[in-house]
């Protein structure tokens, strides 16, 4: 592992990392905040998953997390959205190959050999950090924006007992039904449906749901809103009496002036999960 | 003047906006975020200046500043650093030329048709958006980071009156004698330094120094600091008795990191001279 920055932020150390993956095949980079109080010891950790087109670098740069992030002592992670690089496949379209990971491991030509996004985000990359820096694998939260809301859901109902709550902003609700989905899953994962299930929030929700409180923010004036389909999962989540919070946010569209103006009350949330 | 965007941001809007000027000849572009209080009627303004190779947008993105803006009720308004486009005069270096502006109206060839950012920021952009938004003229404010810090020490100690307080984030302090001035004012204003001393924050405050509180921050850790030469300001600020508060902040470098770290003081302070 390489560090390309370590920079001083609100006491602590907003550092950008990079190497050698074994589930993608490629060099990866992850920007991860470690707050003040990781000099004593192990910190619990909030895994923030981006959206489309983004980076690493996206919501470290704009989400305005740090500062909240610092004041709970919770650690923050922030993985990139796919593999990169020449001979990575890639697709002109910006919703589809690089920087649209969409969290599945693809089965699918030409994107077999390195879009193991779920491999890497759920196994290689924590295996890592918690060998490499003072983070507390007991105590894991996971939230995300978009895409990454929609990984943030589906990885928090599949793997129970890993994280202690999980939110989303705008997350894309049901891909299954979706043109962010359909597209991506029929590219990565095939025709058959059936491999979709388990990458889709809403099925995921009637049919598991989440051990653990949830909350989702959603703007009313987000112009992707048709595609994320916070209705069907909305109606999930009420259907299975599952305990959270739906909020839908009056005039907020989908960019990172949404994610900033909300985050404080996500890691607030999670901190109280965490450690309340 | 014509709307780029406007986002719900913390309950106010962060708009951009474009328009032709006579100051500099081109179309220049800044953002502006008006609180929810804006709604009822005139909000404070505090101006952020902005450092080299900035445009309107760092800020604005990455520095954190309406979360507490928005809790001051305060307004908070990013220019562009310089003219842009093409037609308009530039260098291969980052320091000088589009995204160098330096806060000075240029008299020197290639320079002096386009690169009137004093007037720019001193007169034509408040007619323009005094006019145009409820912002209250009688309460201003003014910031900025690094060429941006030096932007708002020069503007706030010329225009005595004008605004409350004054704060900088790693403020070039004494361009006069570093490389990150001596270069710009040669190019910008000519070899005669008695052309520059209006422009170099430290020569401003032996000389006149500032009527209200100062407050400037300086991370220890900065890659800049030689540059920067903030022994020179706090030298000056000392000798002068001025009102003010210089930070050294341990192990801070000169990025963005180091602005969000700090920017919510910089907002109290204000917030505290201009309604206080």
């Amino acid at each position: 592992m390489k560090t390309i920055s370590e920079n001083r932020c609100f006491g602590g150390v907003q550092g950008v990392y990079t190497h050698a993956s074994q589930a993608t095949g490629t060099d990866m980079t992850f920007g991860l905040f470690l707050p003040e109080g990781a000099e004593d010891g192990p910190v619990p950790l909030l895994w923030y998953l981006s959206g489309l087109t983004c980076t690493h670098e996206n919501a470290m740069v704009k989400a305005g997390a740090q500062r909240w992030a610092a004041e709970a002592g919770i650690a923050l992670i922030f993985p990139d959205t796919s593999p990169r690089g020449e001979g990575v496949a890639n697709d002109e379209a910006y919703d589809l190959g690089q920087g649209a990971g969409f969290y599945v491991n693809a089965t699918e030509s030409p994107w077999a050999p390195h879009f193991s996004m779920w491999d890497y985000v759920t196994d290689e990359l924590p295996d890592l950090v918690f060998r490499a820096f003072p983070l507390e694998e007991t105590l894991q939260a996971i939230t995300g924006h978009s895409m990454g809301g929609h990984g943030a859901l589906t990885i928090a109902m599949s793997l129970p007992g890993r994280f202690s709550s999980v939110s989303a902003f705008a997350p894309i609700c049901n891909p299954s039904a979706s043109d962010w989905g359909r597209k991506q899953f029929t590219a990565y994962l095939g025709k058959d449906e059936s491999a979709w299930a388990p990458h889709d929030a809403t099925l995921l929700m009637r049919k598991r749901g989440f051990d653990g409180p949830v909350l989702i923010d959603q703007g009313t004036a987000d112009q992707f809103i048709d595609l994320l389909k916070p209705e069907a999962l909305a109606s999930a989540m009420t259907e299975r009496r599952q305990g959270g919070t739906f909020r839908m946010q009056k005039g907020y569209d989908h960019s990172y002036f949404f994610v900033s103006s909300f985050i404080e009350d996500h890691i607030a949330f999670h901190a109280d999960a965490l450690m309340g």
